[in-house]
């Protein structure tokens, strides 16, 4: 069937409130615009634990097996402490990204002006900014070998990592941001710190080869990523697509985030590979993570997990009618002053999750 | 003798402009206020390369030898290609750090109300803004072996680098980190990315380990790298000290340079162990490296490097009240409106590097 299978998948801590929301926006477009898709729901957390001993049990992977799209709350709630580390380990996020080879993992940060006044940069700073980091995501210093803690002879210890990136993998990743770029302002930023690491002059050369054999009409820079923490501060609207390795994409992230006004704003994609029935599996998912802290209060931004279904319309579904449609509805309900606590300036009014859920259904 | 031996090296780029403002104040406050140092002035770079084939010659290695302090500008000029890789190498800033052991980097960020209007932040996430990044310098993935690129079996290349660090080298720049903070707001946020790294988990033990055996008045708290990032521009006025490793660090501070204003405005200092004497060599620098694009245009911000004077002044001279004097020196300077042209409102009348360096003598 031409039905697209999308796994549900809302996880811990915030993850199942702001899912709801989006599960609702799901259901709207399958029901008013015929959007051709099924969903299907499933557990992932301490409750699965509880009663299968697995955090990610069989049924999850099953849906997850068969999904096209996953579409992802969050991991590790305020219950972490509960599941022992080795179960929580073998059902991980890392071990997600991993099994599905999601490698390139594209993070928009868009400067709402509605947001200005509760944003930590200043108004002018702001003005314009619209790019996407597209982060490495399934190899680097996460997944590199060896890796541990040891003994020392002196009885000190010693903790190590790998840092590593293989040609094929750099390439890849680097042709989603070319092709991404050729569909935008067509400006390629490339991070790395190639004048202290070996990997990092890979990454360079890997990068500026492909370039110049298949994506010669898109305009390349290079950033060093300590210069490009600072320019995502201090001048964040001159960048269209950005890409860089796992932990640096993991940091700068982060850092963007302030110049879309909160965290709970971001959504996100992790695709992996195309096969040969031309199929990507992708897994959609807010940046912000778990909130322990404010976890059951249904007072989470709901926004993030619902652009991230915008990104699912336009790159699975490939709906970019329906994908614009979801973020003007987002910019509408913000445009009437809609706010959760993160986004509300001292003293207005805030929404609940759902209260923002609605909202955006009202302007849909 | 008592005297204090001084090495000054104003090396390439902007690096010999603004150290030329750096040593007329070391004049003054040696003439004017009698404090007791030797200055000698030695070259690094493409120039002593041509006459010696050496960027660091033998007389600069042996000016650095006798100091206990040195006043670093910056490495890296435009005419960098001209010198081979090799010889860059065997005199590289990297191989002076460790040469000389500099393990803890100390990068203050205070913003200054008067450059409020200049920087990207908002006038109320400035206001407060007054803490110190403790980098460590000398190990970490800069340094761990092995790294390299290699070929592999299929055609492929690989890149590789390894992050490491042991117990002594973790425990002695957090202890750094305790006594700076006992002697500010008594508290430590150490940074690490311990939900991934196993160097981070060794990281994180270490620095709990410490603070209950010597440090338990201090209060601690522990950030992944990613939400620290996005906290330094959040709300950077929550800091104090912060700690972290050499790539962290690295990153870190330049995403909180612009909390300051500018990254012309910030100093640093990069300390060694403590010898059998008591002594404690350190190595004074602007943040800001060589900025080859305004290099030889004397309109460079020689405040990053004048404020890391003051520095010098309280760390290796013990003179806090000297420290005090200038750096409320250049308070007033910036307060009567001098601004170099990275800090200069647009329109604004932009004083040159040396005649900031004379605003800030002026107001001494
Ligand atoms: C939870 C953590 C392992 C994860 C990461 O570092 O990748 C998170 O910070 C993210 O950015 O998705
Ligand atoms: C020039 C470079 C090697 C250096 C570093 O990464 O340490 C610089 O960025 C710094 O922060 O001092």
């Amino acid at each position: 069937s031409n039905m697209v299978k999308v796994a549900v998948v809302g996880g811990e801590g915030i993850g199942p409130e702001v899912t709801a929301q989006s599960q609702r926006i799901l259901n709207w477009f399958a029901a008013k615009r015929g959007v051709p898709m099924t969903l299907r729901e499933a557990q992932y957390g301490i409750i699965p634990y509880l009663a299968t001993g697995k955090v990610l049990p069989d049924d999850t992977i099953e849906a997850m097996e068969e999904a096209d799209a996953i579409v992802w709350g969050a991991t590790g709630g305020p219950e972490t402490k509960e599941v022992p580390a080795a179960a929580r380990k073998a059902g991980s996020l890392l071990g997600l990204r991993s099994k599905y080879d999601l490698y390139a993992n594209l993070r928009p940060i868009v400067a709402n002006p509605a947001l200005a006044d509760s944003a930590p940069l200043k108004a002018h700073v702001l003005k314009g900014v619209d790019f996407v980091i597209i982060r490495e995501l399934t190899s680097g210093i996460y997944f590199g070998e060896p890796r541990g803690i040891e003994m020392l002879a002196d009885g000190q210890r010693r903790g190590f990592n790998t840092e590593q990136y293989t040609t094929n993998q750099i390439r890849r990743v680097a042709r989603s941001a070319f092709e991404l770029a050729r569909t935008r302002r067509n400006k390629v930023c490339s991070v790395d710190k190639a004048n202290v690491l070996e990997t990092s002059v890979l990454w360079r050369e890997e990068v500026i080869a492909l370039h110049k054999e298949e994506f010669s009409d898109v305009e390349l820079t290079h950033l060093y990523v300590d210069n490009a923490a600072m320019q995502i501060v201090r001048e964040p609207a001159q960048f269209d697509v950005m890409v860089t390795g796992n932990i640096f994409g993991d940091i700068l992230s982060d850092c963007a985030a302030m110049a879309s006004g909160s965290l709970g704003m971001l959504p996100s994609a992790s695709l992996g590979p195309v096969d040969k029935f031309g199929r990507r599996k992708a897994l959609y998912e807010p940046v912000h993570g778990s909130a322990p802290d404010i976890a059951g209060k249904g007072i989470a931004n709901p926004l993030g997990s619902i652009l991230s279904i915008a990104m699912m319309l336009r790159m699975t579904l490939n709906r970019p009618e329906d994908a614009d449609l979801l973020e003007k509805a987002v910019d509408a309900a913000l445009a009437t002053g809609a706010r959760t606590a993160d986004i509300a300036e001292p003293g207005a009014k805030k929404l609940s999750t759902t209260e923002m859920g609605y909202a955006v259904l009202s302007a849909l």
